[in-house]
């Protein structure tokens, strides 16, 4: 039985007014299977010819989902529906697992009209169960013929996340008006087994799903892939984008480089990073949200290493916890990262206050200013590695502290 | 002022019985400036012609004394003393902790007859503060004269560490019985600052330097270079072996190959693993001491990776530590190391009991044996990778429990 955990405090103080996406129909139904009393699967149908591209775990143990959703991607075909349900990660069930999914893709296919490859699916929640498909059936053909809103669909692919999900943008393509709308749900690894970072993002723009995919895959190094809770990768990340192109917007765009694209590009970017961040406001435990800047190393690659180097450390992440400028625990992250640094020419900031310079404690710091700083919800980490060079970066991770034990150890499935 | 935390569940019952070594001469003193009515400074002096060996944190924010010891090993000088200090880790702290550094060094040569650069240092501690040599001088000069053992030499080198930790073996080396003695210190990356893991090894037998720096180096893999407790990575982290050989043994011998040194090579191994042993049993908050086996990777480097991504996985610690057989956890940890793994022949067991097997869950295991298993201290997972190959790694770590987060949130210096 799933324990609801109370709402983090670092989440935004509501969800955002989301506008219709032209051609995206959205249904939500509640299975029972895990989740009582509310919605726990989502269906999104899509028009003819809906563009799709994306992005997904690195994992070397990754789910048949994610695999699924792979090969649809490469048979080039338009997508027609996007299957999502919560509480069953459907992974690490083998054969019996696979044909659970296929049950459920034939039965959305069937409600839908769609051919089976147009149909993405994932499954978000406790591994090692295989999906009771046969139960889930009729709830897939009432979802294709439900309608529901944004905060109905963000809220119906929730595991243990404390709150929903979203973000809307708008922007101009060539002179015409398209909206962006995502919805996200993740929050670590979460009890009581592992769980997922899953991200769909959808828009009215008529793109091709070449650009589709090159915007996404552009987009998901600065937000998805610099964000970390607790340094655990799932099996079933998964972003995906669709475009219904119902606005028309972009229509003679064929090529990702089209200067037409810079705001829409922009907008994605934005709302990319907007989902990401909430992610890590919904971090298991987190009390605090971490910007952690790293610059002056030898180039993008190793200043990111560096950067996760620090926002992975448990020391970094207790210290802040326990409002501590303890500037020794990056010293030994930055050095533990393998990548080129000068320990000499170390800068270390916090909130703005030069904690170290010349390989030494600085002098004269505001300690007080720093203290106010840490006390806060929203912390700055800067770091100058010394080295001289063009690499930056930018992670964003939150603290490590006794509700993440609680959370993670104490809990019991 | 230091805070004592409770001894750690998982330490040895008493300190071992530790034989003299013939020519290593210890002393200790306390200077009263951290820890109080306690010894925090240890010397020990070595006879003429003493070989020494080190190896070093490989960190790119490493100390002066790291440093240091390594220019001392580059001029292949025989050792004369080991000179360590607790509570200050005059790290990071630019050209004053250097020249503090030089004048305990001074002090201690003046005091033995040695050069300087016969004198090898360790500082482990609070970073960021120059080391207060003024203060340390006079007590450098009784611990030169003073005559202690090797539990007062464990206890000087402790700074949180909650359990003085030394081993013993015997060796005999082409007839010739040798003793050799090992302490240590280190409990993870310590409140309130960064810490050090420091370990030295003693010995009676009579061997060049360049044999005792391979011992030391093929050894520290499995031993010291295989256990983590939190994944972060000391500034100052050293091991360091001397030979007195005042027992002759090993006077004939010039090559580390040498078949005459394998009984010795065994117990060096031995004493090096025990030691390591002790520190993760030492972990900050540790409860569980847990030995994890991959075996059927691509290579033996490629095992270390996973084994190490398990034992740095917080869901994992957190799940032992929570006394939950959640696999789940495991299957990501080797997801993510990102070396080869095939997800459909992984096999992991846990305590003996078999839970995965074909990528999916195993039939019919026995849940009563793995809960039994999982309440004790000493908990075992094996994971084989599924892909055929000969790589096999093990690695040692603890939990991650709440005392983690009281240790190095919760307390402030």
């Amino acid at each position: 039985m799933a324990t609801e955990f109370k709402k983090s405090p670092l989440a935004p103080e509501k969800f955002p007014d989301m506008p219709i996406i032209d051609g995206a129909e959205i249904g939500t139904a509640a299975t029972g299977l895990k989740y009582k009393e509310r919605d726990d699967l989502l269906l999104i149908r899509f028009p003819e010819g809906a563009s799709v591209a994306g992005v997904f775990t690195k994992s070397k143990t990754r789910s048949a989902p994610v695999d699924w959703c792979r090969d649809c991607l490469r048979s080039e075909k338009p997508a027609r529906v996007l299957l999502v349900n919560a509480g069953n990660a459907n992974a690490f069930t083998g054969r019996a697992g696979d044909e659970a999914m296929q049950k459920c893709i034939e039965t959305a296919a069937g409600a839908t009209g769609a051919d089976r490859d147009q149909v993405y699916v994932s499954s978000t929640g406790v591994i090692g169960e295989v999906l009771p498909a046969d139960r889930m059936l009729a709830h897939i053909e009432a979802a294709a013929k439900a309608d529901a809103g944004w905060e109905q669909a963000a809220d119906a692919i929730r595991t243990t996340d404390t709150f929903a999900k979203g973000a809307t943008r708008h922007a101009v393509i060539d002179g015409r008006e398209t909206v962006i709308n995502g919805i996200v749900k993740g929050s670590g690894m979460i009890a009581p087994d592992m769980a997922t970072m899953l991200g769909y993002v959808f828009t009215d723009a008529d793109l091709p799903s070449v650009v589709l995919q090159q915007i996404l895959s552009e987009t998901t190094g600065p937000s998805f892939n610099s964000i970390t809770v607790d340094s655990d990768t799932s099996t079933s990340d998964t972003v995906l984008a669709f475009a219904t192109g119902k606005s028309g917007a972009g229509a003679e765009i064929s090529d990702a480089s089209d200067p037409r694209l810079a705001d829409f590009r922009a907008a994605f970017q934005d709302l990319m990073t907007d989902l990401a961040h909430q992610v890590v406001r919904d971090g298991e435990g987190a009390t605090k949200f971490i910007k952690i800047t790293v610059e002056g190393a030898e180039d993008d690659r190793a200043a990111k290493v560096i950067a996760l180097s620090i926002a992975n450390s448990p020391l970094v992440k207790t210290a802040i916890a326990g409002e501590d400028a303890n500037w020794g625990r990056i010293v030994m992250a930055v050095g533990k990262a393998g990548e080129a640094a000068d320990r000499d020419k170390l800068i270390i900031e916090i909130g703005g206050q030069r904690l170290t310079e010349a390989g030494m404690a600085a002098q004269n710091y505001d300690e007080e200013a720093c203290t106010a700083h840490l006390k806060g919800q929203d912390i700055d980490i800067f770091v100058d590695v010394g080295v001289g060079g063009p690499g930056k970066a930018i992670v964003w991770t939150c603290d490590l502290t006794h509700a993440y034990i609680d959370i993670n150890a104490d809990y019991r499935s």
